[in-house]
C-alpha cells in the first residue's frame, strides 16, 4: 500500500531495525518501544488486521522464533504479545502486526484490565459458536 | 497436567463455556471477562507459554476464526489479542492461551504502554537477530 509505513519499511523505502525476514514475514524494532527489545512481527503482504489474516500460518512460526530470540538476547523476566484491531483497540498502523514486548524486573505493568465475573456465559458462548 | 485448570476444562472435569473445539484447539469464555465475548484460544496440548509453542501453527487459524466469530456475533468497535508469558508479564494460568477481547464504543482503554523513542536500535536489533 502506497501510504503504509510498514510497507515502506518492507520495501526498504524508509529505514527500520530489521531483526529477521523471510519471504513472508519481517520483524523489526518498534520505533517507540515499551521496553528494550520491543519488536513487531509483520506479514509482508499488506492486510489490515486479524480479520483478513486467513492463511498466514507462517506468522505463528515467526512469533515463536522472535519471542525465543528476544528471550535469548536479553533474558527478560516475562514477555507480552499483543495485537490490536481498530482504532478503538489502540491500532495505530493499519497493517497487521504483533507486538512482542519483553518485561524486565522492576517494570511496572500498567495494564488494568478491569475484569469482572462472567455472567450469561451460555448465551454469550452460544452467540460466538454460531459463527464457528 | 494434573493441576492445570485449562487441562481440566479441556478434559471436561470442570465446566467452561466452550465456543469452539477441534482436535488441537479449544476456545472458551474467560471466567473474568474484560468485555462481553472475551474468549481464550488454547491448544489442547499442555505447553506453558509461547517459548514452547513450536509446531502449533493450527493456533493461527483458531485465532483468526475466533476473532471473526466474535466480530460477527457482537459487532464490537475493535478487538485486542493478547498473550502473556511469565508471572512478571501477567500470566496467571501456565498453559499457553491467547485472550481475544472485543472493545466496545465507550470502553475506556486503560492500557498505558509508557512508550519512549527507540535508542541504540542497531545494537538491540543485532542482539536479537543473532538468535534468528
Amino acid at each position: 500500500m502506497d501510504d503504509c509505513v510498514f510497507c515502506k519499511i518492507i520495501d526498504g523505502e524508509i529505514p527500520g531495525n530489521v531483526v529477521y525476514q523471510d519471504e513472508n514475514v519481517v520483524a523489526f524494532l518498534d520505533a517507540n518501544p515499551v521496553s528494550r527489545g520491543h519488536t513487531l512481527v509483520v506479514p509482508k503482504k499488506h492486510v489490515e488486521d486479524i480479520h483478513s489474516a486467513e492463511g498466514m500460518q507462517y506468522m505463528w512460526d515467526a512469533l515463536v522464533n522472535v519471542s525465543n530470540a528476544i528471550e535469548e538476547a536479553f533474558d527478560p523476566e516475562g514477555m507480552n504479545i499483543a495485537q490490536n484491531n481498530g482504532e478503538a483497540a489502540g491500532q495505530e498502523v493499519f497493517h497487521l502486526h504483533f507486538h512482542v514486548t519483553p518485561v524486565y524486573r522492576g517494570d511496572e505493568l500498567e495494564i488494568n484490565y478491569n475484569r469482572s465475573e462472567l455472567e450469561n456465559g451460555d448465551e454469550i458462548a452460544g452467540k460466538i459458536s454460531e459463527h464457528l
